[in-house]
């Protein structure tokens, strides 16, 4: 085991109900910004429930934050919190919406320009407002870290930052306010809930044992969930809420802790996205199994443990069950209904090389637990994709 | 899942080394009071190596808390606290010593007779001084929680309290630390971490998958560390490392968040502690395997699934699948060389009936997930543990 630190001061009030809770988290003179996504957060009753919540209390609202946050947005937001003299920021939506309140957290009281913030990745980050979270779509897990990730219009960029300082003060998960989500944002949940967990154990072999068994457990779990939640009722809420726990612990710090991680596949990803507009989860998913494919021999010790441990893999060679736990990760994807291949998206050969400079661009040409995958590597996970 | 609040703000600074950082962790101006147990601090170096660490740093030292740490001996503490004007508790030391500090901690600020604070179970605790642990012994997980059980030689009372104005601000984990511990002392903390994970996982099946699976996922570590630890050299330094992780992990409110647990294997333990004087650890392995036989048919479905997940038992009728999984739970403490029954004690069926009168003394006559475990009860696990 690597030596670690490991802090995560977040409070969670997790259940139906507790979003009623909210009024106690504030200080009794804070001045609350809810910042908010598209129209769903008001279509669900969420928005509303939220501001019954807050009762007699002074606050305004900011909405139109988009999926993959934009600076350009976020700055507008920045602009409202400074002109109103707000000290709390209260984010109700998913991860876009939290990622993107972190952000402005963080750019009120900066020094300089905020966009900064993303180029140096936090590290120049001293202070920032306190915010919380209200939680409408299990996923990034974003309401237990102090990670963001940031879009730039002008520019087609996609950056990350952590502080300790973004940390949400608190984070309210009520399964029932994801009753209402779109199925294709819910299996994007699982989907990228699943790729978290594996970034931080699909490496080497530490002999970790905590974090090693939780991250199967996590694992087990999502298996578990994916084969049910596109059959079950979008209000089972035991298992909703079993998603919205698995989501946070998948990206709350403890089973990266100690270990090498990966995160070559989120990388790869981001650049999708920015490049292509696909969906983050979507992106991980085909990035992921092409990776195992590319990375074999070097996770081989690591995939034999997930064939063993996770999927109960036991007959056959290590290349057999190898060849069966990659396949049974792009089954997973897809009976979420979401394609492992380029091609789903129309993204053929050529579609390469404009990823493989902007991984150039941003810096990414030293990925992996191992820090060895190059450009050309992955390169070479993108044709594995096709 | 039941809803649930979570909230654990202590820093852990875990590995080799990590000693060095604790002046860093510390406010420039803060005053400090060093808390210590009998000589195995001094005698090990980590004494040394922590007064190191606070170079130049004025502070002082109060050592010789006792296992299960006395109010009369922690009242002098405070005395000590008050006069020096000590702003931090530093603990050096084990579960003893980080109790017997949290219970200093709020004491020196309280309004009244600190023995309240235990009557009350931390109730009126509003306000601590801020206390930072360095770890020697893996067992208690009280380096990350807010929980101390405090005893008092007066009376023969052992109660517990907890605030979450003691929870650790930092707990430094550093596994060399744990080399020169008696055998005993850590098998010991094996034995009390698997407990401390079985009171909240061997209770009712609440579909809860994040801590069902997490508590198992402690529990296969547990066996697999019970099974080597007694024959590896004691400075494994990765078997030191897992231990360690696993027993913070078992008693840090993630895996009892949002499922009932138990924790009636801890009141009658304490009883046997405080009557008889038996290590804390050791009073549990004789009563958890007796509570199990005895609430055999209320915690089956558990039992099952603790046998299959857990144990890999798959072969027989439940019932003998339920009696081989109790079998292994008295085999994992004995493998420990800790009886799992009284008379190894040299305590007959003449015992019984003070621990039975203690309990009734403090209150604890519904214990148990379902609250349903009379004296009568109690009385009949202490009879199948003889």
């Amino acid at each position: 085991m690597d030596n670690f630190e490991f802090y995560n001061p977040t409070k969670i009030l997790f259940g139906k109900g507790m979003i009623a809770k909210l009024d106690e988290q504030l200080g009794k003179q804070a001045r609350v910004l809810i910042l908010y996504g598209g129209s769903s957060a008001e279509k669900s009753g969420t928005l509303a429930e939220v501001r019954k919540a807050l009762g007699n209390r002074s606050f305004c609202e900011f909405g139109g934050i988009e999926a993959n946050p934009t600076y350009e947005t976020l700055m507008k937001a920045v602009d409202v919190v400074r002109k109103e003299k707000v000290d709390f920021l209260l984010a109700v939506g998913g991860g876009s919406v939290m990622d993107g309140t972190k952000f402005v957290a963080a750019a009120v009281p900066y020094q300089g320009e905020p966009w900064e913030i993303l180029l140096k990745q936090g590290e120049t980050v001293k202070e920032a407002l306190p915010l919380g979270t209200v939680v409408t779509l299990p996923a990034t897990g974003s309401e237990m870290n102090n990670i963001a990730v940031i879009s730039r219009k002008e520019t087609g960029d996609k950056l990350a930052f952590s502080s300790p300082h973004v940390f949400p003060v608190f984070s309210v998960l009520d399964p029932t306010r994801t009753f209402s989500l779109p199925a294709r944002q819910v299996a994007n949940g699982v989907a990228d809930s699943f790729v978290h967990v594996m970034e931080a154990y699909m490496t080497l072999p530490q002999d970790a044992m905590v974090q090693d068994r939780y991250a199967e457990g996590l694992l087990l779990s999502l298996h578990d969930i994916a084969e049910r939640i596109t059959k079950a009722p979008s209000d089972d809420y035991d298992l909703r809420a079993n998603l919205m726990w698995v989501a946070t612990q998948a990206l709350n710090g403890l089973i990266g802790a100690g270990v090498k991680q990966d995160w070559a596949t989120h990388a790869i990803g981001h650049e999708l996205t920015a490049k292509y507009g696909i969906d983050h989860a979507r992106t991980l998913a085909i990035v992921f199994p092409a990776m195992l494919k590319e990375r074999r021999e070097q996770k081989r010790a690591k995939l034999l443990q997930y064939a063993t441990r996770v999927l109960g893999l036991t007959e056959g060679t290590e290349d057999e069950r190898i060849d069966a736990a990659i396949a049974r990760v792009e089954a997973f994807f897809e009976g979420l209904d979401i394609p492992v291949r380029l091609s789903a998206y129309e993204i053929d050969q050529t579609g390469i090389d404009p990823i493989i400079a902007q991984l150039k661009e941003h810096g990414m040409t030293a990925l992996g637990e191992g820090a060895d995958i190059t450009p050309e590597i992955s390169r070479k996970v993108l044709e594995r994709s096709l």
